[in-house]
């Protein structure tokens, strides 16, 4: 073929217009099938291949997503944003949007980062993971106007409703809550805990959960929870301590690599039966048959693509201003019950 | 602003030719340190945007590299795509590319989906994951001359090594010989085999490692192995067969899922102590303790680089043609050994 053939010639193949032509490559949604299948045989025949740069710095839209792919730092619970990641990006194809990954050492760095992609039309919107209180990379995004979703609340004072932070998070507090309740319907009363060092918004959320459920029963608190930097060895020490007294008959962890902790330690002291519930439900928790605490992360990743690009749109919104409405989803999370963890069963069949 | 700042603004305020800034932008490395910090001060000054789209589509290059994220199969050792796709990213960030996700149904789909990112010019390259027999997506490739490399090797007869086909692979047979050869070492002479079902490349390639090391040592392989379906709970079936007959005294097995599936097998027959060794070293055989033959994944991602970029180059290599040299690359894993599973440890403790 001496020539690339255009969208012109594909027009003319299919009898249609250049703008159908155009249609179906841009909103196949609102063009008859009948008219698509004949273009798409068009453009299948003559080889035409729109060219997505031109395209893109015609409409200074590129179509793409931004997302930083987090350091592995937790062998355990790192699995839960690979799941959400796997999660966007698949209903980000069927929306027309791709994924682009980039990494960053710290969040100047991602800062940096973001802003090269945003300066060079690379990307057109950011999804940001691992938020923190006084999150610098929220402060420089909401500043230069860049649209941008949250998956983690702002976890400041003031923010919370800021409706230029557009934001999805799960309600760890009420899936704690629920988690606990569920165990004192069982008629267990002393329902201990194991959480993090206060600080951190998530671990924060998550510990009020246990004691709202407590509260609301009206059974005492007192020398029923600990808090651990997070890790196996971590719980097993914390649940052993906990356990040593006498005063627990169940645990909810913070984390999963915390429950498993916990498993390992209430076997050790012959408590293989004890009911013990994790966060994440991550493949170590259905390995071992840990119940756990599931983040809705298709949801969450569906939530995330409707704030960014509406309910049914492919493009993304412009970056929304002080004035609008809040926008945000706060999710529930649900509890995956395992009746007996393999831990203990194989000790039944085994003694 | 009135007009957006250009090359030569930039070269101006920093007082260097607009090579230099070009040189700046696009290869940072060969630029003294000093000339570097004088351009980038410039172009922060200025708030200069090369835009990428003009370029890309100046130079037909997008310095990206797409791979198509797997669907999530396996809980457990899912975490080894994930583990490559982190450290794929990171490295490809030191070279100035980019990665861009896909998602795809089946491997025609797939095809479908690097036609559109190729036709595009959205992509330079793809790297392709789970290699099969005949794999359809490697024929489109090299057919349309298309860069790519793939993690996991050609499992056919004649194209091991076709110089069109770059691999990179881990050599599981020598790493499953090496983990039998280890028990072998311990005095341990009867060490049974957990595998695939014949018929996967990777399977009958790990399988083939034990009978090596088994053969080498004039033992007998027979009834010491079986084959299932991966999972726990076959792991756990399979190797309570093997156990039942009292003819092994140590497993190696093709995946952790099964590793743990024995381990759990084991532990019901009072055997906590019984050598267990697995495959992929997952998050799920560090938190049990199972020793595990583990991947060296950021050497395969730099290998899969220097494949598709050269030794040090910021540019895809062109496709090759057959009467090409070979490349590729078949990388040895190594044995993770820990000394007592958690199972045993707690058992040890608390009876």
């Amino acid at each position: 073929m001496a020539q690339l053939p255009t969208v012109e010639d594909v027009a003319r193949v299919a009898q249609v217009s250049r703008q159908t032509v155009s249609n179906v490559l841009n909103s196949p949604a609102i063009v008859k099938d009948a008219t698509r299948e004949r273009v798409e045989a068009a453009i299948a025949q003559l080889r035409y291949r729109p060219h997505a740069s031109a395209r893109r710095l015609r409409t200074r839209k590129s179509s793409t997503i931004g997302i930083r792919l987090e350091p592995e730092r937790n062998g355990i619970s790192g699995s839960v944003l690979d799941t959400f990641l796997h999660a966007l990006t698949e209903q980000a194809d069927s929306r027309q949007m791709r994924v682009l990954l980039f990494t960053a050492n710290d969040p100047l760095h991602e800062i940096d980062q973001i802003r090269r992609l945003r300066d060079g039309a690379d990307v057109d919107a950011f999804v940001l993971t691992s938020t923190s209180y006084e999150d610098p990379r929220v402060a420089w995004l909401t500043q230069n106007e860049v649209p941008f979703v949250t998956f983690g609340r702002p976890w400041g004072h003031d923010d919370m409703s800021d409706p230029r932070h557009r934001w999805v998070d799960v309600d760890g507090r009420a899936g704690v809550r629920e988690a606990t309740e569920n165990l004192l319907a069982q008629g267990i009363t002393r329902v201990g805990y194991v959480g993090w060092p206060s600080g951190s918004g998530a671990g924060d959320d998550r510990h009020k959960g246990w004691v709202d459920a407590i509260s609301a029963a009206r059974l005492s608190t007192t020398g029923l929870s600990t808090s651990v930097v997070d890790g196996v060895s971590q719980g097993t020490e914390a649940a052993r301590e906990l356990l040593a007294g006498n005063t627990v008959d169940a645990l909810v962890c913070a984390s999963d690599s915390l429950a498993l902790g916990a498993r390992i330690a209430a076997a050790s002291l012959g408590k293989d039966a004890m009911p013990i519930i994790g966060f994440d439900d991550t493949p170590v928790a259905l390995a071992i048959g840990i119940s756990s605490i599931q983040q809705p992360l298709a949801a969450v990743a569906t939530a995330v693509l409707e704030l960014l690009l509406g309910p049914t749109g492919n493009e993304v919104l412009p970056a929304r201003a002080a004035s609008e409405e809040p926008s945000y989803r706060l999710l529930a999370p649900r509890l995956v019950e395992r009746r007996s963890s393999n831990l203990a069963l194989d000790r039944t069949i085994g003694t």
